[in-house]
Formats: structure tokens, sequence, C-alpha cells
């Protein structure tokens, strides 16, 4: 069983009643007998074992044990995603996640759709779609995505973001500067920006504004990317990079 | 405007009529005048230059001027993607599309969908995706998505490819050796293959398969990715890792 993602409603504790979705998916679709266990997280990354107690018709209750602190090793990406059109954020957010993508940012930009319709319905659609992602694909933690900001407010909204050693990214569709992502990567960051453009990408002032804030630009290729596969390529070029961090250094004059 | 993409029936010469879809993308949706110019590519990666002669009420005439030979600089990968359930390979052919795969290849394996229901409808679909996205995305040429093979034709498949220094992945979920991208890739090879199970992965025994065959393992992290998700990951991981050969070089000792 994939790592178990426990409902935001969690507070810690030795027990957890869980009925509606959750008892839905552990007590019909993974079909757990009392005495089982497995694995989980909360929205904290905190490590937890779970043991299914009791079950009854509509829930079910469970022993909780806390295990040690989050899983070391990956580093904290935050996707500041101009609004694309349409649905397209759903995919977004869902393959993000999947990438290992631990907060997804909305942003309004100058080119993106200026406000988000029925914004509290959406924030819920998105957060059922990344607790799902995240619980499928066995990330830590629940991903977190906060109402949007405007692309002004995203240097501060990461300078406010606790952790170490920042490194904040924004991709253009034109080489901004002689620079790479294996260059950028190189410092091995601890919490890491990417911000995207929506579909007709970021204006020439917004990529002044963010390298005037101290974020770097990178290129992905000559491509044009739609709005929805740009933040999965940034995300798994980022990834593959960072993973493979011990198999490649900077070549000579770099 | 973007690269346009010639209709797969387009044998060469001075002049092209077109009607359907492709009159009214050029004359209706870019609203192109007689005299307007504009890049395209055939089947094969070469390159055109159009100008539009004539736009009638169903139909428009283009002259047509041979550019040099195919764009250079980039490798030919072909995905071979073992078919998952529903709908996916439909967005598996977009995004990789978008991401530079030139040939999408649809292959039956143990735990795949084990045939493709109406498979000429099907690829009737997938061709028309394919040339959408190369052309939204200036991709070389038209992706090839032949008729589906099974897994055990795959090496048989590649090695009959033209091309030059070759070089087959296959995705594993387990780290199966030491090895890494970042390594296979510094031979800079010239035609890749990236083999990707469905969404119960690739079985022991078709990944012994694979490696006697020559191909070699590769691992894209613990995280468990949907079937959509695992070659958009690997097509830009290579991406990435190839756009910025120039900036790496393989650590000492690997």
């Amino acid at each position: 069983m994939k790592v178990f993602v426990l409902p935001s409603g969690f507070a810690g504790g030795d027990f957890v009643e869980l009925g509606g979705e959750d008892f839905h998916y552990l007590c019909r679709v993974r079909r757990l007998k009392s005495g089982d266990s497995f694995p989980a997280v909360d929205g904290e990354g905190n490590g937890y074992h779970l043991t299914l107690e009791e079950a009854g018709r509509k829930s079910c209750r469970l022993r909780v044990q806390k295990k040690g602190s989050p899983r070391r090793g990956e580093e904290a990406i935050t996707l500041y995603q101009c609004l694309p059109k349409g649905q397209k954020f759903d995919l977004i957010v869902r393959q993000a996640v999947e990438l290992g993508v631990a907060r997804v940012v909305p942003v309004r930009s100058r080119y993106s759709v200026p406000k988000i319709a029925d914004e509290e319905g959406r924030l819920r659609r998105w957060h059922r779609i990344a607790r799902q992602a995240a619980q499928q694909s066995g990330a830590c933690g629940l991903p977190e995505i906060p109402a949007g900001i405007s692309l002004a407010d995203v240097p501060d909204d990461f300078g406010k973001h606790p952790g170490g050693r920042k490194l904040g990214i924004f991709f253009h569709q034109n080489p901004l500067a002689i620079s790479s992502l294996h260059g950028y990567l190189s410092s091995i960051p601890e919490e890491i920006a990417l911000v995207i453009g929506p579909e007709g990408g970021l204006s020439d002032e917004e990529a002044g504004f963010l390298a005037r804030a101290g974020f770097v630009p990178a290129y992905l290729g000559h491509r044009v990317l739609r709005a929805e596969t740009a933040p999965v390529f940034a995300a798994a070029a980022v990834r593959i990079i960072l993973l493979e961090r011990e198999r490649w250094s900077l070549a000579d004059g770099t």
C-alpha cells in the first residue's frame, strides 16, 4: 500500500476516526481488515504508522503511532504557476505533485487569466486532486495550495517561506543569460521556487522584475510548450538534476 | 506564427493546395492573406518557406520553397510506451511530442492493455493529436506513430530504425544498477529509445529481457509516477541533460 495522507483536520493523538472518502478508500477500495497496518504522513510531512482498530459501516477507527521526522533528502519545490485558461490547472496540480512539488501557488500575471472564478470551490478541487496525487505517488506530506497571489507578490511570498538556502528560478522562452539549470542547482539549494508563465509567457517587464528580485532565468529549449507542459518539464528537469547530483559536476569554465 | 506541418500527402513540388482543417487553420484561425509567408516542415523534417498565393472559400493555394536540411542538434527520441488504460495514451502523445519525441510506438507488455480496440481509429486520433502538438510546439517534422508491437519486438524495431549511435533506456521503479542518465547520455547518442511500462510497470522478466538486448536501466526516483506522467518525466529528463550537455561533465569516479 502506498503512503496514506492523513486528512488536514488531523491534529495528532493516539487514535483517529475516519469517514467519507477516506473510509471508502481504506475499507472498500483497499479492503483493509482490523489489525492491518500501513504507513501515513500528515500535512507537515511527519510520518506515522497506522493500524486499523475497528471498521464500522460508515467509518473506521485507527491507532496512530508517530514515526521519525520528515523524509530527508528531498528539496522543497514551490511552483508559482501563472493561471492558465480553462481546467489546465487541474492537470498541472496533479503532475506537479507527482513530480514532488510541495507547494503550488496560483499566480495572476499580465497574460494570465485575471482572476479565479469561484476561487474557494477551485481551491477545494485542487486540494482534493493534490491529496490524491500525493497519496498515489508516495509524496511526503500534503502539498499546499494557498489562495492566488499576484506576480508582484511572488518574491515576498517566497522570501517569507521558511527554509534554508533559497533559489528562485523563472522560465523564459528566450535564453536570457548564459546560464543553465545545472549551474544554478550545483549549489544544492534547500528551497526552490519555479515561476512559470501562462499561455502567453511572462512579459519582459515581469522577467525584469523577477530578475531584480534575485530570481534567475532558465531556458527549456526552443520548443513552445503548452501552459500545462511547461511546469512538468521544469519540475522534472530540476528533479533529475538533483536526483543525480552526485554523478555530475560543472564543466570547466562554466 | 509557429512552424506549420505539411500534410502527410505532400510529396514535394512548387505549389500545394490545402483544404479542410489546414485551410481552416491558415485562413480562418491565423487569418493569413495573399502574400503572407511562414515557415513549415514536412514529415521528414525538411524545412520550407510557404507563401499564400490565393485563398478560396474552401481551400487555398500556397507557393512552396524548400529550405536547407532538417534542423540539426536534436537527437531523435523514440518512446516505446506500453499501453496504459483508457485515454491516457492521448495525453502521452501530446506531451511527448511537445517535449521533442519524434516517434511514439504503442507497445503491448505483460501488464499493459492486451490490445488496442479499434486500432485504426485510435492511430488516426493519435496522428491528429501528434500533428497538432508538433505544429504548436515548433517540432521538427511530423512525429511517427506506427501500429502497436509487442515488447519482445522492441529491440529489433529500434535496431532496424535508421540512425547513428544508439542508446536504449528502460525505466524501472527500482534502482537496478549504479547508473545515471547523465552517465548514459555523456556519450551524446544520436538515436535514443525510452521504454516505459504501463500502470503496473515492466515485469522482472521484461526488464531482464531488455537488459540482455543491450538496453540500460534508469531510475526516476522513489516516487510512484502515473502511467501518463512517467514518459513526460523521462523525456524531460533526457531533454534537459542533452540541452545542457556542454555545461556538465561526469563526476570523478563515475
